[in-house]
């Protein structure tokens, strides 16, 4: 199974593509989409739909993982980062993918074993995971501990409370 | 001039086609996309952007005015309300229009005259203002009112501070 997972953010959407083959989980792609602060928010809109459709035609995955977003600084934050959320969800379901949500809390708890690990925590627990070369930026480790959470969850044989909710 | 205005919501996005000839302003066209309840999210979003692009082909407008969202009851409430808003603005930018957003109290005072008025009162108004003969449902009368405030604002011959920042 190959999968799209993504970590959105107006000026950085971090995205990673993720294939599982067997009990092998490896990494193919990942990436953070640098939007220049003086770029306009349509202008973040475009480029970050655009970066995302290109990685699902280079890369054919099935499904898209997100953070489910839980708590923001404002409301206005809230409005901005849902518009790129929403583009992300956009460029996914026109191509087909099945959308799946994790609460942040619930990726860290995945990858690192606690829910309140720091973001070096979880760059560097993904990095050992995914046996890469060199540590991610942290917007494309959170994009990829997202990704790594929904194949452990699709992947565990015995469905529980602990799995989340999909959509 | 002719512009497309827009109420995101994810249930019911409402839209216009609005054209200023001289001093007049005639309504070419006005819909609500209305996402049964059922619909996932990404389908709602789906449906958003493809009815928009596809107004926008129809009636090649210049600009986007867009409530500029100020305050919502909870963060999830926010973050489903920007991705609704995100590709409403993604639909516009992929097209080439400019971008213009208005808060709501602005968009009221400019068509009731009073920055508290109820729904009821702005779709009243915006079928006298726009000669109707029907009064548009609310969500619709809504994305009138904001292209109205749009086209006043721009047509407006002395710039002062009452006017709005436009992006």
């Amino acid at each position: 199974m190959r999968i799209l997972s993504v970590d959105p953010s107006l000026r950085g959407t971090g995205f990673a593509i993720l294939e599982e083959v067997g009990t092998r989980i490896r990494c193919l792609e990942y990436s953070v989409v640098k939007n220049h602060p003086k770029l306009s928010q349509e202008g973040c809109l475009i480029a970050i739909h655009e970066a995302l459709v290109s990685a699902i035609d280079r890369h054919q995955p099935e499904a898209l993982a997100i953070e489910k977003v839980i708590f923001v600084q404002s409301f206005a934050t809230a409005i901005i980062l849902g518009s790129a959320r929403g583009v992300a969800v956009l460029a996914a379901a026109q191509k087909g993918l099945s959308i799946h949500e994790y609460p942040p809390k619930r990726v860290k708890q995945a990858v690192v074993g606690k829910g309140a690990a720091s973001k070096d925590q979880v760059a560097f627990m993904i990095r050992a995971l995914l046996g890469l070369t060199e540590t991610p930026p942290s917007d494309a480790a959170d994009a990829l501990a997202i990704g790594l959470t929904h194949l452990r969850t699709i992947s565990s044989p015995v469905p529980s409370k602990l799995l989340l909710r999909r959509k």
